[in-house]
């Protein structure tokens, strides 16, 4: 490293101000390839993530994909008929729901037998191809959801925000990229599923950036003509340039992120430029820095930071925001040699939290109480609770590293005499296991001691302090070496004198 | 604080060295009284110790207490009848087993039916007076280890070491500390117990400090006279000097552990100089800093760097040593008002470990593994493992405070060019629950919010670094803040350069 | 047994018929002493009850008594002070609500330090003598409920409904069995909650039977001149003679059920005489058949039958009735020496569950679902599910052993052609775990072979039959042998022909 | 049915006789491919089967099968360079592992990338055509066993057995069958394995039924020639006639027994008839009744029966005979649609087990002690432990349905007075989950409830009853209805008289 630089900034808060902020960190998250919901460790990350951020949705690919076995065709005398295995999909709804989650259902991709081509995209060859009949697509799906309102209740699984097709604005994703096609898709979805219960929301086109406003220009229009109403609009996020490869990687360098946002509030002006659908929802159906699998930048610290600032400012737009994905059980380029790999993951192979885990647990901790924002900038967040706590969170962001460490010194009206400042850190010192992983060599194929060790180092290092406070503020300060992301609770503390232990007298003897 | 000072060592090892080291840091752990066992509390504090530690024995007061409800009366034709209840017995040896526990049976106190007078000690009233019949006492005690060996098996209820009695050197725990009578006691015992079984190892008599010399001597005399095969001796050990209380707490100061040290050899002096007890096993069947259960420095790091001082000489003179206790969920002075409060254990009530916890987790881990010691010193004990890598624990144990930082400057002899140093470090920073309680506002009732930030916080701060070699010498530094105690390992890297993740190019991006 | 005969029975149901029943099953739980809640055998048990019958509140004595240690005294400058000791209450109420219980308080018994006198019950020395001072009763009470206000909302501590004390028309739970004093300690601790909060719900005066009449005669008219506004009252059922004791054991004789329910008709009767409490709620706070902890019959089939004609009625003029116990973990007379003892519980030690237990989990299916009461009589009770399924629960009771078996003969109405009926037994020949333990020898302590064997046996025996309707009708039988009860649904089924596996073909091969 | 039948047989036990019983039930079972070892369906299967039964082998096809992705290529300037991953095979052998499993190896089938046809079998599309490269598939082998001896200890994998392919003499599993091919892959494999240690145990040729005969001579004959020190033998065995399809069900009979075991000691013969292999080792790596997994046979009663007489008579001419499979987790021909589907597994999908399941839980409960077999016939085996008591299992097995009931009358010698006789049942009426699926209308998603059903009538039916002994004789029957298997206990009784409770007196009140 260089030479380092301090900067320093200075916050006061008031506690009765309202600043805009719409934390929607829980609404939804990634997942891979749902056949893979079936494994044993996929089901461990899950859980782990659930118990400590709790999401409320998850999507992901290949619903209709061969391994979950749902589209079957028996013969009798000679003529094909359909049948539907709801085997494996039970198990995987059971699964999600008994972590407290339902699914964002994405109407993808082409079961072998009922698709028109041969065109396959990953490693696990999921179909891109559009439907030898449309007919026999929404049967499919009309059994589909039936199924599934019967066994989950129909009043529940209307709730379940359905998408067609993922972005089909991609040659691999969909054969040529065949934009009418999509739309045929959509349009025969869309109806299919309002027939089955009118109370299902629907919304698509899903698409990635780089041709995403010709795309979503394209999809208004469409709907407006067809006198479809479309109940939301989705899209991807990534926010880093093209990865360079080398050897088994790609390395990519982050994008300044007013770059990402000025790309999404065109898709907010291009929704709201259409009378009717003004105001419609839109959800950030995917969204990360890099978007391959295998870019290291995922498992580091400076990925954390970087998100935490995404995730303060994505709600301005969007109704939602689903990070790709919570674990690194997932097979698009093929199974993970090594538990740290620039796996889209929250989670690394082995029950391993990543930095990028805690920010999003951090920004959870936002919601857990009522509460409003009272301050925000490219630094901090901060919520006044109604417990009279602060609760924020506070990140230092680079794209480059520049050996900037920053200073935030806060001042927060309070009532109280005494309170209690608790923190948790997540940088590159305190909690950084991809180094940790690093020093013990790389493992290819972790031991249960080296998971231990792994888990340890992958905690935020939680502190206290006492403040007291002066001139009804109380003063502290955090320091954020580069791509660190703090979180903070302010809370007043009332003694409770009559059996006290002396703790200035035992710590002075 | 005052002024800080750093002094600074330099530790050189060859990894042949044969250094004398007897780590019995496994070997027992006391307990509350036995009828506390049956508490889910108890039992769950006993099982986080079992998980990260791993005791062979437990130890503990109340076998014959009448909460345990063993020794019962009925009449029959105006004829009193014993009989014997061991529905909680049962409960609690099944636990005990369940986590890998056998007992170090204490046998006392008496029955309220049984005693002879009515003196009683402690909030829960354990009687501590001789039994109106020894006869009924031996049958008692040999119905007792007959159904023992029936439920448990006698090959294995045989190397359950039997003790007899607790301090009855003490007034409060026999009565006028009689020392015939206690004689009587243990020939009466010890006889009762060989009949049952001539494998069983019997011993007394398990004096604490202060008549420790005279006893001793007294009991070797008696054994000699009555030619008793005693198996061993047992006694306590203490290391502060007489509490000053305040409140509802008691302060004290740590001796200077050579003091201490020097009274327990007199013990293996007055033993070996009886030819036929020559070499005997001495059990220190209970031993702390400070001997009551509210003196705030049990719950400092204080305590834990002492104790890690401690660990590393005990084993010299003797067979064993039995921290007092592995919880807080105790009574002696009554139940605990807050979960800090001064008491033994290694962890406190709400399932959180003190940094003491951390001295014996941390001196367990060097008998994980087969290895030898190649060096020890006041401040660090280092152990060379078969599988080459080095073990150790440092610590720097102060009696007062004096601001005084120590550096250890290690240089171990290595085969390897490159190592991954792990260390696990317990200070008054990193790990220091105490101090956050007192932030929190020292609340008496801890919410799960609360527990779990305890929790958190009461972990080792674990990192890791690389070590590259030079001149077949890996070389590292240690720094130690008063009261610290730090658990390292060395551990050889052989890198798996194929999949090489560039992580030194991503930390420079 | 003599001969035996069998009696029939023809019950129609068109399954539109609205038939009284006030299933109150599973309002609340009779418990051990609240200190035994401690113990982690008592949380087993009480997990098990929760997850297979699911209660609400749960009631036990004990609440004040020393072994709770809440409270206590502490001197400065020769003055005493009260202080709270909440450890150990917290424990418990944590626990409870864990498992979703909340408690229905008893306040009392008397901490020995507040007590006027000495006289004391049980094994566990509860004292039974009223307050030195009714300030520091008050004052108590007072700072117990804001401190669960503080710890568990005050919105739900409100919920739970406040008894005063235990039994005071006896001697043994009131010294003396004095009224007025008794009327004194509840004006004093309903005034002293309602400062608290006005929202709690506080009833009395808990009596057994016997005195019951001129008791709540007496309380109704001091609870008028006082214009207290009393909640409700409570009292206890219990349905033997005196029991005849040989050896450790009582053997008592089952009443006549219409003696015992008339009984508690004249309560209600009294009650509505009072204009101003006319239609007040009575609580049953303890039922059981026999009244000692050592009666066989608690252990028996013949108690699981005779208690589901209970189920049936207690409804009719009561609010609640709350089973005394649900475990076996108990101490009034002693800890139980073997696991079957004829103690209270509906979970014999060992977490075996006895035949009554099940009798509750059949009752509890029958509120599961949303439904109404079609028939009820002296054998059967039936419900009509919003699913269009019948539940029902059958028994044949007895007071003596007539040697009777009974059939009874269903009609029930329906519109499909199919059904499957779910039948689970418990009778003396199916689930009896008494006779087994007998069998195996009576041992007092169970190896886990042993466990595993009684937990086994004590599962109801399950069978399914398909019925075909004719002419609308469902028609079934259920065979009674002796105090047997049977647990019945009759469901629509739905065959899904299509994967039709053969299984005629299967059987016949 | 039509007219039921009783046949009744004397069995007279003098408790001295020694009777040839090898008991290797518990050696080794079988599983789907290995991929679906990580699903959590099949972990959850898995464990049911380890804590009832407890084997201490698994075997199955797939090791080497892209799902797997063990054997990789990546490409550096032109050059293909073979890598190995192994994230997911240590993910099942830790799962297998901590299960307490080892496994039986089976090498194949071929990946996809190493081999030299296209030939593929199943629904999963296991390639069973030759390796392109001997070296490379050598290198895969080597380079596995390495591996696992590095995570897991050489000294342990070292006694996993190893076998060379499955079913080579059909051409489905290997491309024409091709003899001459397999014995070069033998020899490949049998070298590349010793090469690495030759402490391995390596076998062959895996064949099924039909042409064993000429292909057991020919790889004895090759081995032979070649001087190959093969260490053991292995083949399967299946016992139905062709199966009749209907629907998506095949329908078979089972064979005479005798026929099969004919066929088997025909194996036995063909071996010893080599000199230097006489008296090797024969390990039946498959057996079932019907080898399709779409046959009703499995599930029922009948199975259950068939497959106890066959563990009374494997281990007569063979080393270990191992059940294909332990679960329905299984996807051969697609992935089942309902849980009953006449699935190979002891355990259906829902944790469900089926008769067959507790055959196998009977016959290792004659191993669970020390003990020697006194009786054997073809309806029952008996052993007598060394703590004194008798265990037996009793059955009656079937081929065609002829309504018969077997009565068994037990004399057992004794030298007490009073005996419990414990019987666990499984028969038609008594658990027979796949007659409630029926009841049910054969859901094909089960609910909770329907689950919770299934696991209730999927116990056996446990009963105990006293004996008492006659002139030393213990005299007991044991009822069979047609495919019935009983297990039964009989120990002696002491009773413990002084807290007798008088059981007798219960029942008759």
């Amino acid at each position: 490293m260089g030479q380092e630089q301090t900067r320093s900034k200075s916050i006061k808060i008031r506690g009765d101000e309202r600043v805009e902020f719409h934390n929607q960190v829980d609404y939804c998250i990634g997942t891979g390839r749902m056949g893979l919901a079936l494994q044993q460790e996929y089901q461990e990350q899950l859980r782990l993530v659930q118990e400590l951020i709790g999401f409320k949705h998850i999507r992901g690919h290949g619903l209709f994909c061969d391994d979950m076995a749902i589209y079957q065709e028996y013969t009798v005398e000679g003529k094909v008929h359909a049948e539907y295995n709801f085997t494996y999909l039970d198990r995987v709804m059971d699964s999600y729901r008994s972590m407290g989650l339902a699914p964002f259902l994405e109407l993808g991709f082409m079961p072998q037998k009922m698709a028109r081509g041969e065109q396959t995209i990953f490693y696990w060859k999921g179909n891109t191809t559009p439907p030898k009949s449309y007919e026999a697509w929404k049967h499919m799906i009309q059994t589909l959801l039936r199924h599934l309102m019967e066994r989950y209740g129909a009043d529940e699984v209307v709730t379940w925000p359905i998408e067609v097709w993922n972005e089909p604005n991609l040659n691999g994703f969909w054969e040529n990229a065949d934009m009418l096609e999509y739309f045929t898709l959509f349009k025969e979805s869309f109806v299919a599923i309002k027939e089955v219960d009118s109370r299902f929301k629907v919304g698509g086109p899903a698409v990635c950036g780089g041709s995403d406003k010709p795309w979503i220009q394209g999809f208004m229009e469409f709907c407006e003509e067809q006198k479809i109403p479309v109940d939301f609009v989705t899209r991807h996020h990534y926010t880093t340039d093209f990865p360079k490869y080398e050897g088994h990687y790609g390395y990519a360098d982050l994008m300044d992120p007013e770059e990402g946002f000025s790309n999404l509030h065109s898709t907010r002006e291009i929704v709201d430029s259409f009378p009717q659908y003004n105001g419609l929802p839109i959800h950030i159906t995917e969204f990360n820095t890099s978007y391959i699998p295998n870019c290291p930048l995922h498992d580091t610290n400076q990925n954390a930071a970087y998100i935490a600032h995404q995730l303060s400012r994505l709600g301005d737009d969007n109704e939602s925001y689903s990070y790709w994905t919570f674990g690194d059980v997932f097979e698009e380029q093929g199974v993970p040699f090594t538990p740290f790999h620039g796996g889209f993951g929250l989670v690394a192979n082995g029950c391993i939290p990543k930095p990028t885990f805690w920010t999003f647990a951090f920004f959870k901790k936002l919601k857990e109480l009522e509460g409003y924002c009272v301050y925000r900038d490219d630094n901090t967040v901060i919520m006044r609770m109604e417990t009279g706590e602060y609760r924020g969170v506070a990140w230092n962001r680079t794209c480059k590293r520049l050996d900037d460490t920053i200073t935030l010194n806060y001042e927060c009206k309070t009532e109280t005499n005494e309170l209690c400042l608790l923190t948790k850190r997540v940088d590159e010192s305190t909690c950084n296991p991809l180094k940790v992983w690093h020093d013990l060599g790389e493992p290819a194929n972790l031991t249960k001691a080296q998971i231990a060790v792994l888990q340890d180092v992958a905690q935020p290092f939680v502190q206290t302090n006492s403040i007291f406070s002066k001139d009804s503020l109380a003063c502290f300060r955090i320091n954020l070496p580069e791509n660190a992301v703090v979180y903070f609770e302010l809370k007043p503390v009332h003694r409770n004198a009559d059996r006290g232990y002396d703790y200035n007298r035992i710590m002075q003897s």
